[in-house]
């Protein structure tokens, strides 16, 4: 499994062999994304729930998407132990992935690893991000069910609102509820939460759970509000469409990859020349990304650059 | 300016005229990334360089990368706010972009907004990113110059590395530095900067600025240790290369908005059809690529579905 997504890292050319074998037996896995600022408790909120899942007899594996920073080696270590309790238990698998710029990113790399791990039988699939940003949040939106954490104190309303978290949310955590301000938090997690099914009229009661998940507070109710959520997808036919729009972005990121290796190596689309032109004002943006795609689709004579 | 800066946004049919029209303005600017974790104090850095770079006579321009949320209206405001001592400036021109999931993101119209900013002349744009993630930090990568911008206590030098921004700053800023802890966050900066350094083997020495934005203090340091490394950009050569980075991706990103339009509106590349065949396994997924590829470039004859 770890060769596997190793595979999936390093866009393999046998990528296409081993995705179209595991096809016919994915779809069992609920894909969970978890997702929040830096210091709200995503680790540690994902360990608890590795412990609860399996205390209900469920395999669960891990996928961490990390933005691949030179530095991160060390300095995600601390979570990997903290995850290692887990290490020597056949029913847990925890991967990390480190994807930025590698070909078309974490939309390549982690809906790819999601397939491996659920058609090799995993009953959960927890996505922890990293970072809070565009390709974070589109990762995290894209599970079946979507956990954002908060904590009082660390990014209020407001910051949270900032980082375009809010909206994604099927579930609300507030993690370390011990603190000064978690009912506060809440309140105004519920406020917002109100506004935007307003705008949206969806027809998930959008719950809030308080944790402490150092020590294990809140993570029965938080497994209880995941399982209700997989519950409703199924029901409602929300499950098919989640899965069709993950579907869909997994598709048009392996096309793009595939279209930008075909024009050649390191370059990708464009060339160093034509890349340059631009950046001195010689050639106009769109001339080069005119360009660019007659070399694509073929329909013009191939540029001089 | 703003005008041009909407057309933009909205992926307007005229921009190709209006970028050959801009071309031959553009280089003039010096283009200044801002980057950091939510609550370091982005916008009050941005509010105090803005008011540092007019009392030296500078043209500023900000533009504040937002990932768009619908609840971001609002919660966003207050930023606006404390900015606007400099509404009635002509020298001043704030504006934010909001591109999540259009077109092609923030890889799409950061790049093009800059170019319409430097084209019109600002001597400096800031480009204050909102949340720390790949797509935010690669858009703040991409500016002549990053700042990185960190506070004691609120994410330590891990929070900072997990992020994946500590690679990326040309320029240190710890704001808040009247709090405890601050020599602290100087020295494990410090730290990280000369693993990064050794493993990059860049010329330029990494500064770290001091600063308490909302008094102004550091705030001069920080704008010499801004024209300094300007200036080593130009004197280096690495000017020209960050510059053709910065078209390289620019190109790309508008040809691959143009190759999703022309394979039909809604859908981009991938119809329905396909990503929910996809989705129930009965459709592998680079079985699927490989038929939008087709699409793509007429190689093959259309897929039927």
């Amino acid at each position: 499994m770890a060769r596997l997504i190793s595979l999936v890292e390093d866009g393999h050319p046998a990528l296409p062999e081993v995705m179209a074998a595991l096809a016919p037996h994915s779809g069992g896995a609920h894909v969970i994304g978890l997702t929040g600022s830096p210091g709200v408790g995503k680790s540690t909120t994902t360990a608890a729930l590795i412990a609860a899942f399996r205390d209900r007899g469920k395999r669960v594996a891990v996928l961490a998407v990390d933005p691949s920073s030179p530095f991160s080696g060390g300095a995600l270590l601390g979570d990997r132990i903290r995850m290692e309790q887990h290490a020597t238990d056949s029913g847990v698998f925890i991967r990390s992935v480190a994807s930025r710029g590698h070909l078309g990113g974490l939309s390549f790399a982690t809906p790819q690893a999601l397939r491996v791990l659920d058609a090799a039988g995993f009953d959960v699939v927890l996505v922890e991000t990293v970072g809070v940003g565009q390709s974070e949040v589109e990762v995290a939106a894209r599970a079946d069910t979507t956990v954002v954490i908060v904590a009082p104190g660390m990014g209020d309303g407001i910051q949270a609102a900032k980082a375009g978290i809010l909206e994604i949310g099927d579930l609300f955590v507030v993690n370390k509820a011990d603190r000064d301000g978690a009912d506060d938090t809440v309140r105004d997690l519920r406020h917002m939460i109100q506004l935007g099914n307003r705008e949206r009229s969806v027809d998930w009661r959008t719950p809030v759970v308080r944790t402490v998940a150092s020590r294990g507070d809140g993570i029965p109710e938080l497994v209880e509000s995941l399982e209700a959520h997989r519950n409703w997808l199924g029901e409602s036919g929300a499950l098919s469409t989640r899965r069709s729009e993950r579907a869909r972005s997994e598709i048009e990121a392996i096309a793009l990859a595939e279209l930008r290796r075909r024009l050649g190596a390191e370059g990708g689309l464009v060339s160093a020349d034509l890349a340059s032109a631009v950046a001195s004002g010689e050639t106009d943006v769109y001339a080069a990304a005119s360009q660019v795609i007659e070399r694509v689709t073929g329909r013009a004579a191939p540029p001089s650059d």
